[in-house]
């Protein structure tokens, strides 16, 4: 099998995020992140492993956009309070850190927006955002291994959701200045 | 612009993944990798930011195909040593601390292979293996803003490196072992 | 050598904390950070390797104060601006990284705090506290290998700066706030 | 209170690392340390928070001193087996994510170490090597605030027993052949 077949079945698994209710989902989170702006509440992010990389690079854009977003487990993370947005990014949602990681959350009342490969079940869970691929542990046959589809499909997604907030709110300008930033070798990116 | 869209805009950068060339030099880059277990030398991956990330998604990987993979920038990397293989994701390849990781690692006579949006030019550079994308600083015009499309093409070109290494070389035990290790909450991964 | 004896060489490496002049330094450090609290400056923390361990120990109390304070080289930290304090730890203070990641904040007009082991003779440095120790590439013999001893006189100087800090600015009530969450696991630390 | 006192603080807390069983203890465990390379077994270190931070420091210098030790959590660590060796740094020993990574760990079957401030009473803990300051939860009134004090004999006690390491197992020309390569600035460490 070629690169090109590989690439073909990644693509095969990106349809479920063109489907016009995961649209609508993601307007709907887009809202509650802009709305933290006005309450001046915060955005946390969590993954693990893998989960956890595409996590921070949601939160780098969301920080470079001007919003008060952090990574659960980096140094530099304020403690979270009521109604703050708590965005966990988890295939299967059911691992034994990943259960606990919303339990100690939910104790501050925060709400919990749930990204994953397939429907999570739990009380304390705010809105479900299901965007295919397949959790690690599924035994669901696809072509790349463990939870790799899950992950892709996730950093696209959530790609898409920052170009869909920036046109939604019309944040062009913000996104012009870090790139000139950029240009300027400006921003200590290690 | 809906989510559909932007879902095809990305497809529309991963055409250039597809093209013969990078198939072989995928099986190229593949080859190196597994002599590295011949040779008892290890493999470094690098990138800054969004890149890094996706760089410790296929460290990840690899580790856990049995490869002796390492971080630069995590607390356990050991030093390189001469003829150990360096892999840096970076869309330009040309800010300063990758430059400079470059020059230090070069120090070392490690082999580097660059992979990157555009042709880097530097005679350090082994094997420069380019995956189009856009780079945080080109003043391309595309749709997802800074690099996400080059970092979107790096980690489904990576994975679909992996995909083909488990292949060429029968790792399909291995990689059902850590499958079941996940399902059995084994892993503690955070 | 018995482990009394190289906690008494720890000890030793101590004593310039206890001097006089860097109580001041100390003090005139704490007011600056203070005052990001008026001018709605942030302050950002940099150190590389063991140096950069040091410096999240301490960018996590800042936070955990209530201060605005980030960690170079994590997801969620912002684009430097005019005025914002920097603080970079380093032993030599000579390193190529440590010197560029200088070099790019400095084009933001941050003001550069350097804590090092030895003099650091940089004009972009506003302020160099020199704290012993031994950097990693001094010729200086003593009992711990590397900068070990540097490493451990930066964690005490920043925790008792922390501890002075609360102390001047009344900070009590909040890490009362902490505790009490720690204690009641609120904290989503991994 | 000035920075003499609070140093002074620091060293009084430091008095328990002095006696006579942590130096046996420190011994015992570097004879662990040291088997593992007879066994091939690997070495794994946990912390959460700051205690992650001393971690990894300690997991850096075991790494350069040549053994095979990796930091949970970061992405290049490999699955555990039996019989590898696991080191957790945790002040309480109880918080839930702890007892999380403990539990998973152990059904692994390593051996694990737990270095903490206080005795920590579980069955799956194989030697506890208490070391005091104070947890981040003990009712305990100290200087520094929240754990601090743990930290800090955390990272004293894990240093000594590397000089200790290096002194038993005449690993000198090692630490020059690392210094060496420092002065020469040929570790991308960042």
């Amino acid at each position: 099998m070629d690169l090109k077949e590989v690439i073909e079945s990644v693509e095969n698994e990106l349809k479920i995020l063109k489907l016009g209710d995961l649209n609508k989902e993601c307007d709907i989170l887009n809202d509650k992140i802009m709305k933290r702006t006005v309450t001046r509440g915060n955005i946390f992010v969590y993954g693990a492993g893998r989960s956890g990389f595409v996590g921070k690079s949601f939160a780098m854009r969301l920080v470079q956009l001007g919003f008060k977003a952090y990574m659960v487990g980096e140094s530099a993370t304020p403690p979270m309070k009521k109604d703050d947005l708590f965005i966990v990014i988890s295939g299967s949602g059911k691992t034994q850190i990943v259960k606990d990681i919303i339990e100690i959350s939910n104790r501050n009342l925060v709400k919990i927006v749930m990204i994953s490969a397939e429907k999570v079940d739990d009380e304390k869970i705010y809105m479900n955002i299901i965007i295919g691929g397949k959790s690690k542990t599924s035994e669901d046959k696809k072509i790349l291994p463990l939870g790799s589809h899950f992950e892709i499909n996730a950093l696209i997604f959530l790609d898409s959701l920052i170009f869909k907030l920036i046109k939604a709110y019309n944040l062009e300008e913000r996104v012009e200045k870090i790139t000139q930033m950029y240009r300027e070798d400006r921003i200590p990116v290690i």
